[in-house]
């Protein structure tokens, strides 16, 4: 599953040790001026979505991050305001600061809730992008409650039957727990495709599936250069929903899921949505999330619950294979095996790798390498 | 949106009036053993599902209904229990009763209860067959909440890299209320299609997009008539979850959201989910649903949140055509439409029409035709 995209090659990677690579994100959002806390929290958002093999929502994207701080788009101390509570919800104003401090502090809230009141969801206006949805839901997770994390993003999907970009690849993780440490954690995106992959397939110089994007026109497209191009150039066309540009193939049901993530976002909590999202480059990005916990407790308690769903997935997992395959996955299954793999040591990009240096030595910092890949 | 088979087609059409037709579905079910109000629920969902143009699972349903009533499989007057019950939730126990009247009481709990307390969430075992999950979300809607209606089906549907049917095509529906009496309601299967546009393909020739079903071997197949031989033999292949048979058209995906689907319905609610349903031809199906309320108090309030909803809406169907589209639709909009347009007289397929006649004859009974189409 995934809210972003994935590198399955490990050409021009290096390695880093993962203490390291949190402290030196952590220093940096400290001097760009976020408390430690809070630069603690994002770096650790960031580094979870490198170690399960998310690096589109990695360390990769400090550097906009920190764009946006400078540019005062995203403010380092926000006056973050509960705008609302009642026992079992929150409406938060974020105050325009880094989404993943806003969206920590929402989850802990609704934990906290959840606990004494079984259910907590909370819709959350004026933030920005919070990193992978799945982090807040193992937060959930790891406190032995169902987790829910919805956010909406920039907008870079055309509705069906549309041509312009006006919904954003909002993304769905839900998380319930089991004793295995290994919980079903789905999180994905509602568009079929992150844009980052058309940047591979144009890199690479090979056509693309026709249910990823349509051009200007909003048909669909195997051209991801000239797609590209016409999106820069805001000429038209973009992402499609998850099932294409067609009902034949079942693209309203996407598109009709990415309104929904919108909704209980941008709708719910008085915020901004769909195209108003990073509508001025010099204006705060208006992103909204809903974040929810759920206590096992609401229904028939965490320890049938842990063994209904170890049955469940047994039953998944199971099932007859496809022809030349050896295994059925269980959402959230290799992004747990990655993210066992690397708690020690992460793979980055080479380039990513050299990025952060560049932005560490401003401040004197520097990030080692302990090998490549 | 659909949670059913469509029928565009105006062929072989007859029109019925609609309180005819529930008053004759309502006598059926009564003579069948259940109570006038219980029959007189069931006779409102299936009719609504005609009226909605989703035929799949409007009255044509009655004799299968019936012949699990016959049976003994669907018990006429179940004990509905409530196993457990929150400020904030529910789990109840079907007794193995009709869906309709089990998600109707459910839903009308889910709404008193989210008038005091904000939020209900109730799943439920030991049900039936539902008929579509939208008339309970509809039922929310009606009472300015918002609705939620999940249930898991019959096995019909390949996991990603499997090759046997073990879950369903376990539709989600959500709704938001709005003023103007046209609310947002998603309604979709999680599967791409369902089994009955196979059918409709394999009568007219046709081959069927990839990714709608995949062969005993668990790969793509756009022969209907030969993955229907197969499905019916038991020899494996089935329908495939939205986004097809791979990872690269993101197939995981509707796999994931059907196994949420599972997951909040059977294994939450200690029922039965997927290749355990409708296990034994001589056993009760084993049904689950998850039905829940939300009242928009628990954030902005009713009259912020239909203001916002209502801009979104108009966000949505003003964005720029695709070439050759004149329309955005907007989720359970072309369903609302057809409500609308078939709230005295609805159609019905002749062979329905003939073979509820046929069913009304052992009781005296008739369903007179008011014109063809």
């Amino acid at each position: 599953m995934e809210s972003g995209e994935r590198t399955h090659s490990m050409e021009d990677k290096i390695f880093v040790v993962v203490p390291d690579l949190k402290q030196l994100v952590t220093e940096i959002l400290v001097r760009e001026g976020l408390t430690p806390a809070d630069a603690s929290i994002t770096a650790d958002v960031l580094v979870r979505a490198d170690q399960r093999n998310i690096p589109s929502h990695g360390v990769a994207r400090l550097k906009r991050y920190i764009d946006g701080l400078q540019e005062g788009t995203i403010i380092a101390r926000p006056n973050i305001q509960t705008i609302k509570e009642t026992p079992v919800s929150l409406v938060i104003d974020g105050g325009g600061g880094m989404g993943q401090p806003i969206a920590f502090q929402a989850m802990q809230k609704c934990v906290a809730k959840a606990r004494n009141h079984l259910i907590c969801l909370a819709t959350i206006r004026n933030s920005n992008h919070f990193g992978i949805a799945g982090y807040y839901v193992q937060m959930a997770l790891q406190e032995k409650m169902i987790g829910l994390a919805l956010t909406n993003t920039a907008p870079l999907v055309v509705p069906t039957f549309g041509r312009t970009v006006v919904i954003g690849t909002n993304p769905i993780a839900i998380g319930f727990p089991t004793t295995d440490g290994k919980p079903f954690l789905l999180d994905m995106a509602t568009s079929t495709v992150p844009r980052g992959k058309l940047e591979v397939y144009a890199r690479q110089g090979r056509p693309i599936p026709d249910c990823w994007a349509c051009d200007s026109e909003g048909l669909p497209s195997t051209d991801p250069v000239a797609l590209l191009e016409e999106l820069q150039q805001r000429k038209g066309g973009g992402l499609l929903p998850l099932g294409g540009a067609s009902e034949l193939t079942g693209g309203h049901k996407g598109y009709g899921l990415s309104a929904m993530v919108d909704i209980l976002c941008g709708v719910l909590s008085g915020g901004a949505f769909g195209s108003h999202l990073y509508q001025d480059k010099n204006a705060p990005s208006g992103v909204a999330h809903f974040i929810g916990a759920i206590n096992p407790e609401a229904f028939l308690g965490l320890d049938e619950l842990q063994d209904n769903l170890a049955r469940y997935i047994d039953m998944l997992k199971n099932a007859e294979k496809a022809t030349g395959q050896d295994r059925i996955y269980v959402a959230g299954e290799k992004e747990q095996e990655a993210e066992e793999r690397h708690r020690e040591r992460v793979p980055l990009e080479k380039k990513v790798w050299q990025q952060l240096n560049a932005i560490g030595e401003r401040y004197g910092l520097q990030l080692q390498a302990v090998g490549a890949a």
